[in-house]
């Protein structure tokens, strides 16, 4: 394991590159742009160009970088946002001790990070410094630039390797993504580039299905256990093995101080729940809370520089009684809290007749919002049910609103729904909410699986991701359970980077193949080392391999332990191989030749049978 | 970990039920007839009955049996075999050295299983004892009426459960199973009971997908790894978990002792690729390979009792430079065996040109017969490529040829496929293949996931369950890397088994969600232990759990460590409910009513909004 490796720093966290990877810079128009990526150097016998890839990890894996957690990332996008001259700074809110649930007078019981004076930002009066507002201005951004860049890799190199290789459903793939496409999907509201004024620290990432399909990991701490470090740690370990964004879906005491230390030092952007810390606030009385307090906490948190947080503003007191006769009722946490809301006042969902508001008030920092989905289903039973899909309807009417305020904008998705019900949720959400990205968690396609919950989300979190969903989010093998622990995390990254990828292959991305085929190819020609390296998780994979063949010269060999070196299928398809090119030169494949030119239909294909 | 708590026997393998299972038996039209099913019994607040789950363990986890492997299992079809009066038994072909990869005059390492003197038996002159003989004959075998209980399990209850919720793509799933129902399946080649006359230890049943989709476990040792009596074992554990068929894929010496010990102790069929042992006795030269050399190896194994084989038949001389460009050439193990064989003698397939006397052969004993993909693509580039679906098209000839000589036959297939080229490999195996049944290996849908493949394989294979595959083939997290270890088949066998009940609910078969809808209400009612008891994986799912929460208590608790006590939804959700029913009574929901008599289109239901 990595970790193990590594050199501490205080407090610690894991750093150096994957195993086999450098971290590389492309530089856009301007020398402070330079878009982190990694690459991997294949073995000389490939004869092949280093494989491209996005890169999630952020100065952690670059060995160049001096990682200090006391003082937070670099601010990469500081002089961007300065230079637009539409926001300013201000004193911002006072901190107050229920901010971290502590009452009056009592102190922290964790370390609070030294911002250095820095003072929030946000818009000037009449400005709404938003991506959305700046692409329907027809400006390109840097952050727009940039993720152009990042989105690219080598997909320049994929031209040339044949016709589209997939099914869309209506997304629009383009061969090389320009900045001018990130604003023109930004501006349709098709993408959304979630990036606090708050947060320069952050590396510019871009959601919506005509992208890479993105994954979120969410971390946090809970009554019952965990750290201020851990959550740090928890963040780096999940960007480490490739989440594209992380919630921060903590409750109890130190959350503001834990979410200020997760913030300074994220290179990908966090979205939070608000509705957790603001019950924190009411001592975790539902009928307690106020839209007051709600706002207030979103100024807190928008100062941070929180990207996107979720508000539940679609649940509506009309929609409960659907839920009567689910056999899991609710099952969102901020879904479950603003039901108890509105029934205790019998008034309508405070989240969305503010709505505009919240729109107002987040667009002055560019916080994403993130609709959730306060009545997914919670169980095969209670899939696409009138509930759930009466909220999305009002999802749709909500996202139109934000539009109207210049307020980015996506929409949180089931949940646990049977294979057969899946594509429907993404033809729904597409219509009613005018192509907004959508953000889906799972869907789970059984309820029997407790303990691997991972797969069965993983299942249809593919399925969705394919038929239009822009980010999935993450699922753990403790999902039902309990908390995640580190290696829950690391397993639950890689299912669905895994699963995000299989989207993007069965959409024809265009330069989505290039790895599996440098991967297959490296397996082919038993260069175990660069099958590795290309492989998701490349510590798990050597450390399977050498459970049985732990002598490097294993790295080398023509076999492993699963067929061993007289039944591998790869080694004799090679000599299959050098004996059929040898048939072919010497011009004696004959009987192949008449077999073809038969012309059995199932033998056309673009290639020489034998050469 | 169950194994832990169960006492040794000797060999040592493992015993006892599952936590919360019970092992009942439900007789059929004759006393002999007692179909063996488990059944959970619920906490008596739930006020359900118990729930009735399918049962592939065997007498392992029937705590009334007391196991000893040196004895194996009672032939439990024995009598049935019978009292056809179409069988006889013979000497059998001699035992010879070269059978456990043994130099003449040298001694065998392991222990020899002690038959007590029973002799194989085969067909009596003129006969054929396949049961698809007797289907086509109008007859109804015990076997047939075994697996008609096993399959409804409580179908009957869920009938009234509503109206049928699935997309089936052609697959015709009946209220109950029926043992005419069973027999006509059969007939019609869209089902195979691999049920081998010396195997009568095996319960019976059925692969076919108007059944439940199943799934097969590989277990094997190789040359570098493995022992007798861990195969033995593993063959135990992994039907534990779920297993409805293992094949053993077992390689190198003592290949013949192992398999003994593995069929007299296994309750479910055994598959094997005979072309392994064939290549054994042939010192691992493909070339030296016989004709005559396969066909005592399955004589051998007939005589044994093996299940069903996998015979590469379909791969036939013409197909070989179809793979000449391939990425990753031929991965499939048989496959290259018998393409370097037909390359160096430049013949056609030996299985292929004798294939109706391997039909006549394999009848005398009821052997099924699975018709390998030998050129199934080893990576998304080669998916569904020329070569694949040539021999696609041989295997289609070959069905209708085995049937023509009541042989049992089914198909296997690929392998990695990106997810929007599954569905056709399904259609054109039915179209091409008279719909017998479909037996496929993940198919993988992405390459990039060493390490995690039996996830990247469970994608696919629910996928290609649902669109109607009848079996799926098991991928472990070593695969591609090392030999699967204990935890490496659970891991694997659960996964698969999610997949396959994934298909089972998306196709709508008619009891399927009757398990889900338990565990959520369990789960809903914080019945923890209920909870756990549906699981697949009980002990993981309670270990899960415990890892925060060990205390008794909390088993009864209202939360788990995952959102702590006062962010549980469910918790919420129930007062919500409870809210909103004393609403109801109250006759205060004039809001929602209001809303509804609005006519809004979506809340269209069944259902009472509340009440």
């Amino acid at each position: 394991m990595s970790d193990q490796a590594v050199p501490p720093v205080s407090p610690r966290v894991t750093t150096g590159p994957l195993p086999g990877s450098r971290k590389i810079h492309v530089e856009g128009s301007r020398s402070d742009l330079r878009v982190a990526m990694r690459e991997i150097d294949l073995a000389p016998s490939a004869a092949e160009p280093p494989v491209r890839l996005y890169d999630c990890s952020g100065p952690y894996t670059d060995p160049a970088v001096s990682v200090d957690i006391t003082r937070g990332l670099q601010p990469l996008r500081a002089a961007w946002i300065a230079e637009r001259g539409d926001v300013e700074t201000y004193p911002g809110r006072p901190h107050r001790p229920e901010d971290d649930g502590l009452k009056p007078g009592e102190s922290i019981g964790v370390p609070v990070f030294d911002r250095g004076g820095r003072l929030p930002l946000r818009a000037k009066p009449g400005c709404r410094p938003t991506q959305l507002a700046y692409a329907r201005a027809g400006i390109v951004t840097p952050e727009m630039e940039y993720v152009a860049i990042r989105e690219n890799l080598r997909r320049a190199d994929a031209i040339d390797s044949g016709p589209r290789d997939g099914e869309t459903f209506g997304a629009e793939l383009p061969e090389i993504i320009t900045p001018e496409f990130v604003r023109s999907e930004i501006a349709r509201g098709r993408a959304i580039l979630p990036a606090n004024l708050n947060h320069p620290e952050a590396e510019p990432m871009i959601i919506g299905r005509n992208f890479l399909t993105k994954i979120n990991a969410n971390i946090g701490n809970s009554a019952v256990a965990s750290s201020v470090e851990e959550e740090v740690e928890k963040m780096v370990w999940a960007i480490r093995w490739g989440a594209d964004t992380v919630m921060d879906l903590s409750t109890g005491r130190h959350i503001h101080a834990t979410r200020e230390w997760i913030i300074r030092n994220s290179p990908v952007p966090i979205g939070t729940v608000p509705i957790y810390q603001a019950l924190e606030k009411v001592d975790g009385k539902a009928e307690d809370l106020t839209w007051e307090i709600f706002r207030d906490t979103l100024i807190e948190q928008a100062e941070q520089g929180v990207d996107y947080v979720t508000v539940h503003a679609g649940l509506r007191l009309a929609h409960i009684p659907l839920t009567a006769k689910r056999v899991t009722g609710i099952v969102s946490r901020g879904g479950s809290i603003m039901a108890k809301w509105c029934l205790a006042h019998h008034r309508e969902n405070f989240l969305y007749t503010h709505f505009d508001e919240l729109c107002e008030l987040l667009t002055a920092y560019d916080v994403g919002i993130s609709l959730g989905d306060g009545l997914r289903p919670g169980s095969i039973a209670d899939g696409n049910d009138a509930a759930q899909f009466a909220e999305l309807e009002t999802l749709g009417e909500l996202t139109h609103r934000a539009w109207a305020l210049d307020a980015q904008v996506m929409i949180e998705g089931p949940g646990h729904v049977p294979m057969h019900k899946i594509k429907v949720n993404v033809e729904k959400q597409l219509a009613l909410c005018g192509e907004a990205p959508f953000y889906t968690l799972g869907p789970l396609v059984t309820d029997i699986a407790p303990g691997y919950d991972h797969i069965t989300s993983a299942i249809g979190a593919a399925m969705i991701g394919w038929f239009g969903t822009a980010m999935l989010c993450y699922v753990t093998p403790k999902e039902h359970l309990g908390l995640p622990d580190r290696q829950d995390v690391r397993e639950g990254v890689v299912t669905y980077k895994l699963a995000a990828h299989a989207a993007d292959l069965a959409k024809g991305h265009p330069a989505a193949r290039l790895r599996d085929d440098a991967l297959s190819r490296a397996r082919f020609e038993f260069r175990w080392k660069d099958q590795f390296h290309l492989s998701l998780d490349p510590e798990k994979a050597q450390d399977f391999h050498d459970q049985h063949l732990p002598a490097d010269g294993a790295k080398l060999a023509h076999f492993c332990s699963m067929c061993g070196p007289k039944f591998c299928s790869m080694k004799i398809s090679q000599e299959v191989r050098d004996a059929a090119n040898a048939e072919a030169e010497a011009g004696m494949n004959s009987m192949s030749e008449k077999f073809l030119a038969e012309g059995a239909e199932i033998y056309k294909t673009d290639k020489p049978a034998a050469e």
